[in-house]
């Protein structure tokens, strides 16, 4: 397994039964990208091909074109003795004399990193320091039926999908009811979940205890911080989370549950908010679900 | 049709046969967010909930943390006149008296349209006027065939995602060959592009004149503004592009085909390229291919 994996307990629910289970997930961690030795950039990335993410970064931006206008690329600040690999997560380009550094003004920061050095540890540190609302006591409960029904829920509130294709969607859902609050789509996943948080924001809404985000694609780890700013329990997507999503849900006290499709899903951290059972396809109050199983 | 959506006329090939229909894709322009009157960040977003968006941002950067937080948002530098609508990309929100203002060091910048007003207009000219690698007089041809296979070639060298199903993944294929030339994954689909061509800038390849780049989602403004930077003639999706990525498409000369799924896709931009033919399942040489047919 190499930087590019992690490897979790999970428990998985199919058909009413619950397996606890290894899992791998996608590695995630943060890649400071420098110029000259100065910072230009954070992104969250899958820990491997360092050098090339840089410098593809810098093209995109247009500040490189060929190869000959990169006088090297390093690692820098770390002892590149064993184990340095596992925290290599600061990579500098110096560029080739006559190549114009990026102006200064142009420097781009990821707010929530950039006052903090730059590993999963730190990133999950800056959140649980940064948000107002912790989740980690929310006594909220849902069952296992209403987590299934998410998914064709959102799908069916899902207007511009339908039309392009194109769009991921984000959907709250109030947990003691099962009723889905707001919807929205956006080419963005990112997006689509700062617009039903934003909305439920405005209308005062927040700390949102007792509510699950359902999100149509990949829960990363800015997803799962986005949740969490806005004092979300639950977070569930349709597909897988990453190494950092996990860590980050589980170090907070949220719930994450991910694959969930048909008959199944997987949770990744807070279990004791999934509670058994449920009406298929009807979701009910809470207290009722809990008193069928 | 609302802002959200956009409308175009497409090429769709199916079984071999094309036909010219309308589509509806999801629309995509870029949104400036101030706080107190100073940009803070832009973001490619699909135009709608714009208030909602911007405040959930500033919520998920720990900027505000309740509705109580925020004094007003609105529109900017804007005639709200008929028409208005259409060119509202800039929205501030005024904090509450108390509420702290983001530090100036923390603005984030989108490079390329930092400089610019801000439309779907002014992005697609940054990125025209930016790049050294024009790709309009690229006369390479590809067939269709070869166009149905690149999927499943990328999906076969996606290790990661065997494992985990929980990352993108992008592909550089040789058009005249159809080889695949490198295959990188990423949770991030923009770093899988940027560890594609970051590789292949430090390989000393550019400009890309003469192949194919295959994503494995959807292709954005972003996506095809990396391939154009590279001198890439030909972007494949096996999804939906945005209204933002096919302007952007059509204006610099490049190839845009997205739904490549089994035995049909659509042609976005650039049909010129693909001709029609040859051999499923054995990418070949396009000389030969347009001989046969």
């Amino acid at each position: 397994m190499g930087r590019s994996e992690s490897r979790v307990r999970v428990v998985r629910v199919r058909d009413g039964r619950r397996e606890a289970r290894a899992d791998v997930l996608a590695a995630e961690e943060p890649l400071e990208i420098r110029v000259n030795g100065r910072r230009l950039a954070v992104t969250m990335r899958t820990p491997t091909e360092d050098f090339s993410l840089a410098v593809g970064f810098l093209l995109s931006e247009g500040l490189i074109s060929s190869a000959a206008d990169v006088s090297s690329v390093r690692y820098c600040g770390r002892d590149f003795g064993p184990g340095a690999e596992e925290t290599d997560n600061t990579v500098d380009v110096v560029l080739s004399p006559g190549v114009a550094a990026p102006a200064p003004a142009l420097e781009r920061y990821v707010l929530m990193t950039s006052a903090c050095g730059l590993c999963g540890r730190t990133s999950i540190d800056s959140v649980r320091t940064t948000t107002r609302h912790p989740v980690a006591g929310d006594r909220m409960t849902v069952s296992e039926e209403l987590v299934l029904s998410l998914p064709e829920v959102l799908r069916e509130r899902q207007k511009v999908f339908d039309r392009t294709g194109g769009l991921h969607a984000a959907g709250l859902f109030e947990a003691a009811t099962g009723e889905l609050l707001a919807v929205r789509e956006d080419v963005g996943r990112h997006n689509a979940v700062d617009k039903v948080l934003g909305w439920a924001l405005l209308q005062d809404m927040l700390p949102l205890a007792g509510h699950v985000l359902m999100v149509s694609g990949r829960a990363s780890f800015e997803l799962t911080q986005k949740a969490l700013m806005a004092g979300v329990p639950m977070l569930a997507s349709v597909s897988a989370p990453s190494s950092l999503a996990v860590d980050l849900a589980r170090e907070s006290g949220m719930t994450l549950a991910g694959f969930v499709r048909g008959e199944r899903f997987v949770i990744y951290a807070g279990d004791q908010r999934i509670v058994p059972g449920g009406r298929a396809g009807a979701p009910q109050p809470f207290s009722a679900a809990r008193a069928e199983t």
